[in-house]
């Protein structure tokens, strides 16, 4: 398994992620197969997306907030967050990503980006080998 | 592959079912890798969100009832649970997960949960080894 | 991998492909272990619903497009077609299903649905080998 650290710096932020996952793609030693990238986290999340233009996350996010807003006066959790954890639940804590050629084999427009719901805070991604031919 | 059961008992519900889960983990031998929880409905799902406090889950789905509401006289399916069917496509009917040392490798916070939408029935999750370095 | 090409004929659509994918499961030779399907879009998803009454995708894009309008004025993206990509992202660029005895192991009301959500356009989906006893 290899982990590294994802540093959110707004409450709700899309990151992209894909070169911390090629790295560890690398480190894995995974050549052809899929590698799971998950976040150990329950207010935050893994999503691939459109990453050659900022305004698609933006947008994301924004329409995100107005579908699941913060405040909702019947939640019952004390920490005042459960429209994080019910975002991250839409989306998912983890993504299993192709691996051809030791290298990520998404598409053309395709970025990998944490989701950070209830930030800002420190996180952890983590990418486990899930196969390899060699394996 | 390893079967158990599972017995909701109200029309929405989300059941913790991380222990059978793991018994899973151990009886498939898994040791390093992923296994794949799959549920074979298409009114339920499987999610990981935060297990230590209920409200959580009580939370996630008074917001998802109010998000995506049970009659909606547009919906043309004979059964009329498409708001199940809806939900069932937005979380998701299955979630690969880490195993490190033979152990589901989640954060702190992460439980495994069986998601109701169509209850109280009685249902199957079944999981998959998806990889151990053993294998 | 394993790949095919999907012709949408609509604007949103859910175009059920489980005989592509069963026919890539016997292709990549996958016995027992699990197959992820994958497409390498950012406005489009892949979903496994119930495949017996086509009334259930009907109502699913309808109530999508209820909840996810195609027109925002605070959109800033320059394509316009960000409830697209928003969508994508709740339902997910890929799914990992199991596979037992070279066939694909679904419920008996489960298909495996290609997700249009900017369409008509001609699209593709990729089938990953993610684990085989044999391998």
């Amino acid at each position: 398994m290899h982990e590294f650290a994802v540093a959110s710096d707004a409450h709700a932020q899309l990151i992209p992620i894909t070169p911390e996952v090629q790295a560890a793609v690398a480190a894995l030693g995974v050549t052809d197969g899929a590698v799971l990238v998950h976040v150990p986290h329950t207010t935050a999340a893994v999503t691939v997306n459109e990453g050659a233009d900022p305004d698609v996350a933006a947008d994301l996010l924004r329409r995100f907030d107005a579908l699941v807003p913060w405040r909702d006066p019947a939640d019952s959790h004390d920490e005042g967050n459960s429209a994080a954890h019910f975002k991250s639940s839409l989306v998912g804590c983890s993504s299993v990503l192709p691996v051809v050629g030791g290298k990520l084999a998404l598409g053309t427009w395709q970025a990998v980006f944490f989701c950070e719901f209830d930030g800002p805070r420190r996180r952890r991604v983590q990418v486990f080998a899930v196969r390899d031919k060699a394996g």
